[in-house]
């Protein structure tokens, strides 16, 4: 940590904070500058204090206190140099192939669900998406159809091959969704809440987690830590958009987060265009940037008939502009070397 | 709903957008301006698909779709119009009496707790606050002393006769937490993890919801709608600062939440300056303001030793600095035609 | 606009409401709905007054009032439906080429000019930037060579056949400026110093807005907005990434600002990815993904030695990745059907 | 300057590294940590280059570089440890007594102007707002009544007594609005138009400085610092809401802006509840807050029919209203040890 001094204090106060940084565990090590003294305050910060509670016992000595080494640990490229790749049934996410998930917002019914799949994997998903507890603002709007949606995108699965990606929404639920689905997705509003990324964790099956609407890129590396820190490694972070103060599109996505986050982390990256910008008009241009700047997958939703959609109907593709799209982005596949996954 | 048509479209594509409104159960009534055509749909919007799917449907066609209807009941005004008062054992919250709830982030053990509570006690709070199961960034910081930390609040309100606020962090532990607890709080983590929500609703227990991070007023007021439609009447409003881009405060404490939430609901409202701020030497003043604006309580963190303390200690005030600060806020009390509850 | 009413007001106060409305030269049209009453008020908004003001004089009745019309015209593509293009000496910006605009920061001598000119030349640039009037936070900070940089600006133009892009910092400096340069930037901080646009607008040179930390996309349109209706039709949009919460990159660069640009305005769209970022590790990703969202051109800070130069050097890049980077973009710019310019 | 370098870096690269440090004028002091390698270097950061250029140079090598000086001087509580008052006609702004300045949005005509002069005059407001020259987000809204508006402004003083604030939008009046207003207002459109505020502290006029929609409170520091460095120290800071996610309220008004900036800086401290907010009906709330968090003055939007204004209409306040808040504010000026202006 490093802690810098206000200016004219006595020797005398700076003897009683280095006192307190020894009795806290670390080492200090004075820098006398030309207008601050600063300290080095020497030992591992993961296992020590947080100094930063010095602030607030010796508020007219001290100016500030930064730490400097980084929390995360197991999500870093430190230790872990290479790209993780992860294996969802016959398919390997992270690698050479970019894989596309695509699927109605909510699974709203057995027709829809088995329409949406057929013309998806045509078009060449490898991946189903479907919400089947949904996570309403409002406790009046449709909160998903349950287990019964969890059955339909399991028969989706036979009858085309698709793995499944499906919402988890509550800790109690993680056994029944972890027995049907081969991803589960940690949605945005609960990407802090570490019991049910423990509970996630803890199924084995690979986790997709989002991004919450003001998390910054380190506290979403925390909380994927979460996961591997309860030994599973099969980790995908996935940017949705983060609240701003633009109003024209649902939220801003932020596809720098793919190269900071490639820098960070090994972990592979997925971005959502759906919910992103909250337009359907917007997702092409969407999934043509995410491509160029490194994605390893993409989220897409994609309804029969979006406008009679059971939730989020603006931001959802027809099944033929979905087709249309899926042509459009291969050469973009292709000059950032990568290769459709089918 | 207000659907904004497009300039130029025509007469026959119009057609289409009307027959669809009339679908999906509204009475579109057509208004010919002078640069736009706006279609009312009449129909209650709270059991009707919402409209915004038409953008998806007829890109070329719909400029925009507004909602006019507010999408929350039971907690606006409109449906209760006094404010509502929430008893807590023998206090009542929300009516002409301040009230302070004070204690340490964490709770760390028993002689910290006690010696906290008795210190806040003597102070003028009626609440005792402290933290059991603790919401951390990372998975290796403090994650609070579990059901011991419960029974330590308990104890704690024996001895001093002060009410217990808590956290709730899991559904699983919701009648653990409310066997101990006064009052059930939801943290800003957990504003949308509306299964948490509903498990706290149904305790019956009052519930405390803090604002997310990137919440709107709206959203909140929603998530609120949830303890409500649970049929648990007893529910505050907790603001605890916002995030923005400012990063001299840890976020900014929205004060203006106290004047917009008295305006559109009946619930109590709480001011936490602690975290709003971020910063001990910030409290008194954060407090005044709020006292100043309405609030009808503060949620305030103290601890015997900040610098010692095991989580946040930048932001908790010591016992003597709390207990200056309740004497400095007296005037603003009577300034604001209100009593300190006792 | 659309007013909406309070639910429970009586017949009289309507009626006040409606009395006003035709005094401010609109025609009211009653539309009532199931828990609402809507007023269509027909009228042009560009020429009338703002009916907002009616929720001070009526907030007892008065909900809502929402504009249905667009602010902007010029820049609209309602306006235009073509896209604009525009001629930089023997260029043109907005066709079929990609162009990449390239140099320094601040213009800081003539060989740091000269130098970085011709390399940028041989990577394939067409304009040359470099800012000789710099604004910085800090008034301790270099502010520009002034005059002097205008001259090596010149001078690298005639050495390199490169136009000139160059920032204009002040009314006063208006015909100064565009005496030497080719394109005129207004500034993020500028963006809405309406004098500064307006004297920009008038030297009849193109014109290059960036958008402004915290602008929405609409009141950039407007803003560009007063540079068409000050008679000057060629205007550019440059986006240089918008200020959040995120605190790992500078700025978060909303790269879905292009599409959105692209479906409302017919005008040109740049990108700056070095201010986007602010950080020379990141600029390869944001322009490949600039370029596959349909970016007419870019804008990237390029110095021989950024780790000596006198501004912004986190951010800038080194001849020989620019060169490199160069390379790396031709598949991409293919891909989204473009060529370079040359 | 603190360097933080990566781990497993090679001597060899370290060594560059330091050899840079020294080249670009500080002393550098190593200190090796547990998990890092730390770099102090030590000269005065406000007269050398700012070493973040080394993580261009470095990229390998080097994780982070912190500066530890504060960047600005003259306006900070190091350099004036006591508060700064500013004496405007007999007044005086920044001590014992709060003052209220009051008056429209825009200046309109001489009986608007005049009626509510002498209403807020009346009421106890000791200076007169009005916008005579206006900048406003579209070219196509009305711009201010320029000159003649500042000739109102002038026979309203003669009239009542007031002083008179107002804002300067351009460069080229500074020395035509000097002539007629007390104080120079730099709007928050402007607040980094770093011309404009030397051109207003040339004036030897107070300056009025807002913040801007996006700045942070170092950034507005430094923006002040520009008038002091060009020898006017007569600056106050005026709050009036940030631009935040939150769309219930026009801007979100940082109140905790008042202790930080009372401890950071020694000028006074004023604080716009009307842009703050953008309703009328919050004005009170936000005021009562204002005084009892430390502000030094308030400047309220008010005209003597909100609902006919030419601008702004929905978060002006009637005379009667703000007659009515003056005497509201009151206590809550006496329970912050303060007396009302007169």
């Amino acid at each position: 940590m490093i802690i810098v001094l206000k200016p004219g204090i006595s020797r005398k106060e700076e003897r009683s904070v280095l006192r307190e940084i020894r009795k806290l565990g670390y080492a200090p090590h004075v820098m006398r500058g030309v207008a601050r003294t600063v300290i080095g305050a020497i030992g591992d910060e993961l296992t020590r204090a947080n100094l930063e509670t010095l602030l607030a016992q010796f508020p007219k000595a001290i100016e500030s206190v930064t730490p400097i080494q980084k929390r995360y640990k197991l999500v870093s490229r430190e230790a872990h140099p290479a790209n993780s790749v992860i294996r969802v049934r016959e398919h390997v996410i992270g690698g050479q192939q970019l894989h596309v998930m695509a699927g109605p917002c909510s699974v709203e019914g057995e027709a829809q669900l088995l329409r949406t799949a057929e013309a998806v994997r045509a078009a060449g998903a490898t991946v189903l998406r479907g919400g089947a507890f949904k996570p309403r603002t409002s406790p009046y709007e449709f909160q998903g159809l349950g287990e019964k949606g969890l059955k339909l995108l399991a028969k989706a699965r036979r009858a085309t091959g698709l793995a499944v990606v499906t919402e988890l929404l509550s800790e109690t639920h993680a056994g029944l969704v972890a027995e049907y689905a081969d991803i589960l997705q940690i949605g945005a509003r609960n990407a802090q809440n570490f019991q049910l990324l423990i509970a996630a964790a803890r199924t084995g099956k690979p986790v997709l987690l989002k991004r919450g609407l003001s998390m910054k890129i380190e506290e979403w590396l925390l909380a994927g830590e979460y996961v591997l820190a309860h030994e599973n490694p099969n980790l995908m972070f996935c940017e949705r958009g983060i609240r701003t103060f633009e109003t024209c599109t649902r939220n801003t996505l932020d596809l720098s987060a793919i190269p900071v986050l490639k820098h960070e982390s090994h972990c592979p990256v997925v971005i959502d265009p759906s919910q992103g910008g909250g337009r359907a008009d917007l997702v092409a241009a969407l999934c043509k940037g995410a491509i160029a700047m490194g994605a390893d997958a993409l989220l897409i939703e994609v309804h029969p008939n979006p406008a009679a959609a059971w939730s989020d109907g603006a931001q959802q593709l027809s099944l033929d502009s979905f087709a249309q799209l899926m042509k459009e982005l291969r050469p973009f596949i292709q000059a950032a070397g990568r290769e459709p996954a089918h």
